[in-house]
Formats: C-alpha cells, sequence, structure tokens
C-alpha cells in the first residue's frame, strides 16, 4: 500500500524544538475528492515562522493545532489531479506542509524558463518577494541613503543587501559570525557587515555607518535591534520582518530601549509580511529574475538532502544560525 | 530701569523639575539690533516638551544648555522692531520663552479674525495642527475604525478625539480620572473613556473596543501603551506623538511589551512632531477655524494667571495631569 509521511506537532516546544515535541507519522496515501489534487513534494521551503506558528503565541495566522501538520511553503508535483487547472506533472508551488505528499486546491504552477527548480522557492519565491517588497515598498529607501540589514547572511537579508546596492545604498550588514560577515562583503557586495556576536557591536555599527542609518530592515529583533535604534536618522525606516532572537522565548516580547527615538527622530516602524503583497508578486518575480539574469544579484542556497524525515534538523539549522542563505530540504526529484 | 525676567536652567532635574532646578532672573531690558524686535510675552504656551528639553536625554532639538532661557512657544506684541516686516503693537505667534520680554527676528503675525488670542495658541496652533496632522496624515483613520486617544483629556487629545470623530470614527479615550473620562464622553463627545488609573485598564480597554483598534494616537507611552498594544487590528497605525509618562525618568526608555505584534500585525508605529507639517500649517488652521466656528470642535483651556514667575507651577500641571486641555499662562495683557 502507498503511504505518505508527515510532521505533525505533539506538543509546544519551550525554547528550541526537540525530538518529542514533533512526530513523524507514516499514512496511507489519500485520494482526491471532486475539485482537488494529490501533490508530492520536491523542496521544502524552511523559515523562521515555523517556529512561532508551533507556539500558540499571536502571529499571522492561527497557529498549528497539536496534532496537525506542520505548515510550510513547498514546490510539488501534481500527481493525481480532480482539480480544474492542475495536470498530473505539473509543478505547482504552494502551502504543502510539512509532507511527503498533500491534498490541495490551490497553488501556483512555476515558470520553469525563469529559473531552477529551487529558485522558485528562494529568489523567485516568497523570499525574494518578500525582500523585495520589505525593502522598496516599506522601508523605501533613497539613493546614498545608509541601509542596515540584519541576519544579513540570511535567506531574505542576502537578498534586501544587494537590492540595496542595486537601488545606490550604502549597505551594512549584521551576521552571526566573522566568515558570514566576510562572505557578505566578498561576494553580495555588501560595503560593511559586523557580527552580532562582537562585544562591541553598537561601537562596531556606529563605525560601520558612519552617516547613521536611515533604512533598517529587521530580521532579529532583541539586543540586535537595540543597538541599531540609537543610531536611527530623523525619519528613519525600520523594516520588521522578523524577531528570530525571540521565537524561542516564552512571555511577552520586549520592545526595543531608546523606543523615545522614535518619538524624538519621528521614525517609521512598521511590521511586514510577503502575504499582503501577494497581488503584486509578479511586478517582484520579473525585477528579481532580470537582476539575476544580469548577474546583479545571487542567492545562497543552503541545501538539505534527506528526505521529509530531515525537516526538524533544517529548521534547527536556521534557529542556531548555521545557514548562509535560504535553507531547502530535498524531499524528491520530480518525474 | 526697565527690566525684564526670565526662567534660565540651573541645573538637569532628576524627576520632577523643582525650584532648585531653576532660576528666575531679573535683566536690564534689551534692545533690538538691526534686523531684531523687541517683544513682549503676552500669553506662554506650557508643553510636556520643556521637561524633555531640561534633560540632556536625545530630542527633538539640542537640548536647553545651562544658564539658557527655557524655550517654548508664546503669544507676543512688539514693543520696538528694527526688523522689516514687524511694527511696535502687532501681535505674533513665535519662540519667546519663559521670559517677560524677547529679543527675535522670527514670528508669524496672527489674523485676530480667527478667534481669540489664546485660541492661537491652542487650537489653531501647534496644538490644534499637532493633532491635525498627527491623526490625519499619520494615523489616516477611515470612517468606522477605532481610534484610541491617549492623555485624552489634555491639550492635543482633546482636540485628536474630536477630528476623529468628524471623521465618523469610534474614539476611544484613555485619560487620568474617572472626571476628565466623564467629560471627555459628555462634553467632547468621545464614545467611551476609561481611566488610566484602573487597575484593570486593559480590560477596560478592550470592552470599550470590541471591534479592536485601528489608530492609536499616543501621548503617554509607558503602561498605557502596553494595554493598547495587545488590541491593535492588523494594519492598524500608532502615532507616537508624546511618551509624558518618562518625560521624568533617567535612563533608557523601553519599548512597549507585546512588541512583536508589530510584526504579526503589520502595524505602523511612527513618531510624529508638528515642526515636520510647518509648510501646511494654514490647511490646518482653515479647517479647525472652520470646525470651531460649525460647533463640531471644542477646545478646553486651563488658563494660569500671575505673570511669567508662575511658568514652573504652570508646566508641573501638566506633568502631573492636573489639567484638562490646553495649559496657557498669562503673563501681560496687549496694549
Amino acid at each position: 500500500m502507498a503511504t505518505r509521511r508527515e510532521w505533525r506537532l505533539r506538543r509546544r516546544p519551550v525554547g528550541a524544538p526537540t525530538d518529542a515535541d514533533l512526530e513523524l507519522v507514516t499514512q496511507p496515501m489519500p485520494e482526491p475528492a471532486d475539485g482537488e489534487f494529490l501533490a508530492r513534494t520536491l523542496w521544502l521551503s524552511l523559515d523562521p515562522t515555523h517556529r512561532i506558528s508551533m507556539s500558540d503565541r499571536t502571529q499571522y495566522a492561527p497557529p498549528v493545532q497539536i496534532g496537525e501538520v506542520i505548515g510550510a511553503g513547498s514546490l510539488s508535483q501534481i500527481v493525481a489531479s480532480r482539480a480544474p487547472g492542475f495536470e498530473p506533472g505539473d509543478i505547482i508551488r504552494g502551502r504543502g506542509g510539512w509532507t511527503s505528499h498533500w491534498i490541495g486546491r490551490q497553488g501556483s504552477r512555476i515558470d520553469p524558463s525563469q529559473g531552477a527548480l529551487t529558485d522558485h522557492l528562494s529568489l523567485l519565491g516568497m523570499t525574494g518577494a518578500t525582500a523585495y517588497f520589505g525593502l522598496l515598498d516599506v522601508g523605501r529607501p533613497q539613493p546614498g541613503e545608509t541601509v542596515v540589514v540584519s541576519a544579513a547572511a540570511g535567506a531574505v537579508g542576502s537578498i534586501v543587501g544587494q537590492i540595496a546596492r542595486i537601488k545606490g545604498c550604502r549597505v551594512v550588514g549584521i551576521a552571526g559570525s566573522e566568515e558570514k560577515c566576510a562572505h557578505v562583503v566578498a561576494t553580495l557586495g555588501f560595503d560593511a557587515c559586523v557580527s552580532h556576536r562582537s562585544p562591541t557591536l553598537a561601537e562596531d555599527l556606529a563605525a560601520a555607518c558612519p552617516n547613521g542609518i536611515d533604512v533598517d530592515f529587521e530580521n532579529v529583533g532583541g539586543a540586535v535591534l537595540d543597538a541599531i535604534l540609537p543610531l536611527m536618522n530623523l525619519h528613519g525606516r525600520i523594516v520588521v520582518c522578523g524577531l528570530i532572537s525571540t521565537y524561542n522565548s516564552e512571555g511577552p516580547v520586549i520592545g526595543p530601549k531608546h523606543f523615545d527615538l522614535v518619538l524624538m527622530h519621528r521614525l517609521r516602524v512598521q511590521g511586514m509580511l510577503v502575504s499582503d503583497f501577494l497581488d503584486r508578486l509578479p511586478e517582484a518575480t520579473a525585477d528579481l529574475a532580470r537582476w539575476k539574469a544580469e548577474g546583479l544579484i545571487h542567492q545562497d542556497l543552503h541545501l538539505v538532502e534527506g528526505g521529509i524525515e530531515k525537516a526538524p534538523e533544517a529548521l534547527d539549522v536556521i534557529l542556531s544560525g548555521g545557514n548562509t542563505g535560504k535553507v531547502l530540504l530535498h524531499v524528491a526529484d520530480p518525474d
């Protein structure tokens, strides 16, 4: 009998997720009902938001319930279809989750001419669109301004910095190690990068931003944001895209020190989620694909092999800062 | 010999300003040089920002230096002039400061047909413009949305709430006593008001905002903002106009609890200062004067008599929450 395997939430993690928080369940292969398709996961996108959805804090959408499959974006191939517009063999991007096969009704067929399969879950997917709309629509950098990007070697941060460079900004990264910083400067073209593990982070950042900071693309929060805020210029913008330093913590997330600077320097601090920009996705994809073709932008990929059972390990890579670039789990090859 | 009296900063206050922090100095009357005028203060505007300017925290502009006169907006009459465009007898609004007479080069002549003298330092001055641009340009409320205003019985807050009502919003105030709340609802037409001294502030506010909060016009910060943030709706806006709860405190101002909601609900948190809107002042004044003439808006005034020596007492009224509406110090009558 054909089976599928899926990761379900067994209990809500406290701190970093452990084996006991999740369970890998093998099930009979489901069959699509009228209007549905059965899809086979090819690549799974790993994102910090998975950790959020395992907790019961207020979040983007209702959290994963105990016993439910962990939600996630993935690239999949249609196996069987009773849904109009989907044919067996089609490759789609959709919300398949941490599962080898899934039943769905929605997904967007990818254009293979725009890039490799993995591109459609990274630069040309939600990762690239998050960077694109977060920086350009929310951050609104002007040429010559200083843009700071935290988690600069991460999936989104690395793209943000490269777009900011294309737009004529001075770009300063904050990353988790000297090695990541070296990569961000040498390969991705950031003007400077400081390690958030440095005991002199605030001073290092001030030295790297002699004209202050106009736009902060924030992926980390906590002590990193505390170091950034005092450097924000008049009318600066803080794009709050992620607060990964807080995701393994319990209790209320306390705002940054020096919050009065929001008032004194008339800052704009604005939360950002790519879901708010889905109707404009083609705009991002077109620009990003063109910049990639012109050699102006590069997406680092951290590919994890081993199939769906490796999903928790792949998430841990992100939560522990072990990745450079986008983490994707290879689940299966297309037919 | 003619003299003037002025309040100078003797040392930086710790906590609430005391008599020992300021000194009232009597000086020979100055004479205007070429390009300057001598003006006599009629009414002094008292504002929470005076307390900020006495400290050396990062602020809108450089702080008052030790030995300098406390800066403030005032309504004054020209006594003598060697400045083009200013004639003895003219009544102007300008940055005279805590002084009976001052030497200046800049000020805007008021239009007495638009209202009483005191109106030009309140509804038709920076107070009204702060409320107008802060709410409409930064908060951008839509009809039917819920607008919360802290320090609702204060100079700016009382105007904000009335503009929000004119724009078709549900308006909920937060004020410092049951008496203020009763006034805000009965006289100013707010839909509801809760006391920030209530031990159940968070629950009271939730009950008053059954549809959540779309716009928070924030004048207070601290525990008040902590109670507001969890109620903010998706894409809500927090206009950070003041943080008066923190002005008598030392050390860094910590951001609100539940800061992660900025991300999860994609809030926009934006600092606001009326100085950024000076070129559009006539727009605010025209609307506010019209609404006043139509009986749609009312400015409470808390008038303090006794001349310039009462300036510290008048400021203390604000910092201790003793006022309902705009605090103005009567310094002298016009000729």
